[in-house]
């Protein structure tokens, strides 16, 4: 049930996110065939618009209908290029960031730990230097 | 090549928010575990903090350890049961929101277009009324 709910959740923050995306694609076309129109739809898509993928769209389509359904169109694309990878991605980057993540820590841990015992290193050190092992051969 | 960009960063944003939900399913579990540590949690996870998954996840690892890990633990969980249906469920969730947003806005300009010629419509009509087809059989 969380499953669910999370799942459908996901997906609608990843369609206001491929949206914004097909926003930047048409913005940097545009900057090659026809820059005003470019300039012009980069001011009407502040960050705060954009935010809410359908209600910008809405109000672009209010504006420039012709814009609006390319962008439709560049998204319903970019979603079917781009969510085949994503399983695998997301899963080995969250794998991969937790590693790291570990790893970090551990080296800070350690780091810290060492300089805490910077003091009774020589006492220890001193004690192993006499430790030595019995079943290494004379020769 | 653009593809690959976007996926790249669809994969980012795409960890930072299960990262978030991660987070919002630990504090929904320390709830009915351990209310004063989920308190904590949540006066810890400011929106602010959780921008950024992964500086989100050092500064916790810095103050409570334990949390820290449990969250990559269920942030990984997440990956693993929820990515596999966001192909389709976007790719429907887009071509869907494509559909709406096209009749809305259709709708809306004939709701407009009948508003603007209400007044030749009687006109229109009365021409059409004299305008009977032929082939229509007089029995």
């Amino acid at each position: 049930m969380e499953i669910k709910r999370i799942a459908k959740e996901t997906t609608k923050v990843m369609i206001s996110y491929l949206t914004y995306q097909a926003v930047r694609t048409v913005i940097n076309q545009l900057g090659e065939t026809n820059k005003p129109l470019g300039f012009w739809l980069h001011n009407f898509s502040t960050s705060e618009r954009i935010k809410d993928g359908e209600a910008y769209l809405n109000d672009l389509l209010e504006e420039h209908q012709e814009l609006a359904f390319r962008i439709m169109t560049v998204r319903e694309h970019l979603a079917e290029e781009v969510t085949e990878y994503l399983p695998e991605m997301v899963c080995t980057g969250i794998k991969q960031a937790n590693i790291e993540t570990r790893c970090r820590h551990l080296e800070r841990m350690t780091q810290v730990s060492t300089a805490a015992s910077d003091a009774n290193d020589s006492e220890i050190f001193a004690e192993d230097e006499d430790d030595t092992p019995d079943d290494i051969p004379a020769e």
